[in-house]
C-alpha cells in the first residue's frame, strides 16, 4: 500500500489547477465526482444526481459543496482541510447555494463527466455563465504525473503484467472468452486490483471488433485471441493487451500481422520523447502499419492517456498537436482488424522521461502460444 | 434467467418516449448510454468520452449514433433493428455528424447522466437548440414499470431478502465493518445479483452516517448496526435496509427509536395507493417521527423509485406532487441517526397496485439479534 496523499498535496493540485485557469482566461473550474475531485481533494463520492461541486478559482480559496448527509464522509478526504466545505440538503435548490461561490458572468471549466443535468442547473442559476469541459480547456490538468503517482502506475504495470503470464497457463480451447475473461478479472483481483474496468477476450472473428468484451463464443484451437485488460490498483490505472495464439502453428497472415502490429508498437514507443507531439505518436505507428499494406485495418487511435482513469489525455491521436512532457503516461496500442477474421493488438503503458519512453509493461510482445 | 425483452419491447418504448416528449413540449429526447439507453434499446455501452447518443423525435425513426469501432456491439442490441444507426470515427466531430438529425431549433430532453462535454458539444453545434434533463420534463419515463420488469424486481428482491436471512447467521463482533460488508457482497452475488452497488455496515456511531459505506472499524457487542444493501440482479435493482444489535439487550433508546422507525415505515406503506402524491409519503413517515421527537434527526426523504437503477423517479420527498401510479416501485426508508450515537433505518422496496403497496422484500422488520 502506497503512502496517502496528503493535505499539503491537495492543496498544491488545487493551487495549479487555480493558476492553470486563470492563464486559461477561465473564472475558475467546477469539479464534480470523478477523477477530477479525486485528484484536487483525495474525495471520491459516487456521481449521483445529488450535485457535489468543488469549485476552485483563482485568488479565492476553494469551495466543496457537499449533501449534507455525506458531509461526514467528505470531511474525511485528505483535501478537505484545504477547502471550505459547503452542504445543502434534499429540498433546497442546490445551484442557487452553489452560485455565491462563483462568478456570475465568469467562463468555467467543468469536468468532462459532470451529469448534464448539474450543468443545466448550474446555466439556469446563473444565466450569465458560460462552461467548457475541462479537457476541451485544460486538458493536461492531470496528464503530467507526480512521482508517487508514476510509482503507483509502474505497480499497476506490474500487477497487469503478472495477470498476462498467469493467464498463458489457462486452458483456452474448449472454454468461452467469459471464462477466460473471468480468469483475467481473478487473476487481476489477486494481484492488488481494486476494480477490474475490462477484459477483453476476442477470439478469432470476433478479435476483429476492437472493443468486443468477451461473449459466448467458444474457443478453438487456431484461434488468434486479443486479451485485452486492465482497472484500477491503488487508486491508479493498468492497460495491457497482448494477441495470443491456441496452438504451435499459426497461420503465415497471423504471423505476418502480428509482426507489423510489433513494429508498429516498437516504433511508436521508439518515438516517445519529451516535445514530440501527441499526433506524431499516432503517425508513426499508422506509417509502419499502412506501409505493411493494412493501413485500413487500423481503424482507432494509436492511445490514451491513463492515470486516476484508464482512458484519460493526453490522446495520441491525429490533430492533437500538444507536445509530449515528461511524466505523462499513456497507452501506445496499434492494432489490425480483418472483419470475420481475426484481430492483432499489442498494448503497453508508457511514461514520458527526459530522455525518451519508459514501459510500464515488460512482459514480451512476441505472439505466444495458449493450449 | 427470465425472457429478454425484444425488439418490440423497446420499439414500443421509443415510441412511447416520443409521443411523451411530444406532450412535454420537446423536439425530442437525446438519450446517452446508461439506463434510459438500456431502457430504450437494449444497449448498455459504458459511458466515456466518446459520444453514443440515441435520437428519438415525435415521426420520426429513432436515430442511434455510435462510435464506429462499437457499432458491431451496438448491433447486437435488441433494439438495434428498431433504430436508424449512424456512426462516427475518431477524429470526426460527432456533434457534427449528429447534428442534421436534430431540430436546429429544437428543445430536448437529455439523459440526466449524459457527460457536460456532450452537452456542451451539441450546444455548440446547434447553438440555436435548447436543453433540460430528462428527470425535470420527462421524470416517470422510467417510472411506471411494466410487468415483466416488475418480475425483475420482485426476483431482486427476493434475493436480497435470502441475503439478510444469511448475513444474520454471520458473526459481527469483533470483525471490521469492511468484512460482514464484504459477506453482504458475495451473499448477494451468490443470491443472482450481476453487480453490487452498495453495501452499508454502520456500525455503532458510523450508524448516524446516512451515507456511511463501511469501515475499519471493529464492531463490537452492544453495538446497532445499520445494514444498506443492494445492488442488480438481471438488470433490475435490489435496496434494502435492516437494523440489528450485536447482543441480546439492547439499551431502551436503541428499541424506542427502531420501533419508532419501524412503525413510520409501516405508516408510509398503509399509505401507498394510486393517486396519493409522493410528498404525501414522505410526510407520513415524517409525522410518525417527529411526534416521537426525532423530526430533527431523520436527514433525508423517505425514498426514490428503483428500476435499471438503485436511484430514480419518483423521489419520496417534499415537493414532489405528482401522484402515485399502479406499476412504480420505490424504496420506504426513514430512519433516524443520532449524532455519535447510533443510527436506525428500516427499508423495503414496494410497488404501487390498483388497491395498495406491494412490498418485494419480505423479512420481519422487528429489531434483530446478531452474535
Amino acid at each position: 500500500m502506497p503512502e496517502p496523499f496528503t493535505t499539503a498535496d491537495f492543496q498544491a493540485r488545487m493551487a495549479r489547477a487555480a493558476t492553470a485557469a486563470a492563464d486559461a482566461g477561465l473564472a475558475g473550474l467546477v469539479v464534480t465526482p470523478g477523477p477530477d475531485l479525486t485528484y484536487l481533494t483525495g474525495y471520491l463520492p459516487v456521481n449521483t444526481e445529488r450535485l457535489t461541486a468543488l469549485v476552485v478559482a483563482p485568488g479565492a480559496e476553494p469551495v466543496l459543496l457537499v449533501p449534507r448527509l455525506e458531509r461526514p464522509d467528505a470531511e474525511r478526504a485528505a483535501g478537505a482541510e484545504a477547502v471550505r466545505m459547503a452542504d445543502w440538503i434534499d429540498g433546497e435548490d442546490p445551484y442557487a447555494v452553489l452560485a455565491p461561490n462563483m462568478d456570475a458572468a465568469g467562463r468555467y471549466g467543468i469536468s468532462d463527466n459532470a451529469w448534464a443535468m448539474h450543468l443545466l442547473g448550474l446555466q439556469e442559476a446563473l444565466p450569465g455563465t458560460s462552461y467548457a469541459s475541462l479537457t476541451s480547456v485544460l486538458p493536461m490538468l492531470r496528464a503530467v504525473k507526480e512521482p508517487d503517482e508514476l510509482a503507483r502506475l509502474a505497480a499497476a504495470g506490474a500487477a497487469a503484467d503478472l495477470t498476462y503470464g498467469a493467464i498463458l497457463g489457462v486452458p483456452f480451447a474448449g472454454r468461452t472468452e467469459r471464462e477466460v475473461a473471468a480468469d483475467l478479472a481473478a487473476l487481476l483481483i489477486e494481484h492488488g486490483h481494486s476494480q477490474v474496468d475490462f477484459t477483453v477476450v476476442g477470439s478469432g472473428p470476433n478479435g476483429a471488433n476492437p472493443h468486443h468484451e468477451a461473449g459466448d463464443r467458444v474457443i478453438q484451437r487456431g484461434d488468434t485471441v486479443v486479451l485485452d485488460f486492465g482497472g484500477l490498483k491503488d487508486g491508479y490505472g493498468s492497460d495491457t493487451t497482448r494477441t495470443v495464439f491456441v496452438g504451435i502453428e499459426p497461420p503465415k497472415e497471423v504471423q505476418e500481422v502480428h509482426d507489423l502490429v510489433r513494429r508498429a508498437q516498437q516504433a511508436a514507443f521508439d518515438a516517445v520523447a519529451p516535445g514530440v507531439t501527441c499526433q506524431e505518436i499516432d503517425r508513426v505507428a499508422r506509417a509502419v502499419i499502412t506501409e505493411g499494406g493494412y493501413g485500413e485495418y487500423f481503424i482507432h487511435r494509436t492511445g490514451h492517456g491513463i492515470g486516476l482513469t484508464t482512458h484519460e489525455p493526453p490522446y495520441m491521436i491525429e490533430g492533437e498537436t500538444r507536445p509530449l512532457v515528461p511524466g505523462m503516461c499513456f497507452s501506445i496500442e496499434p492494432g489490425v482488424y480483418l472483419p470475420g477474421r481475426f484481430g492483432v493488438r499489442i498494448e503497453d503503458i508508457v511514461t514520458v522521461t527526459e530522455d525518451g519512453g519508459l514501459r510500464f509493461n515488460g512482459t514480451p510482445h512476441e505472439l505466444a502460444f495458449v493450449n
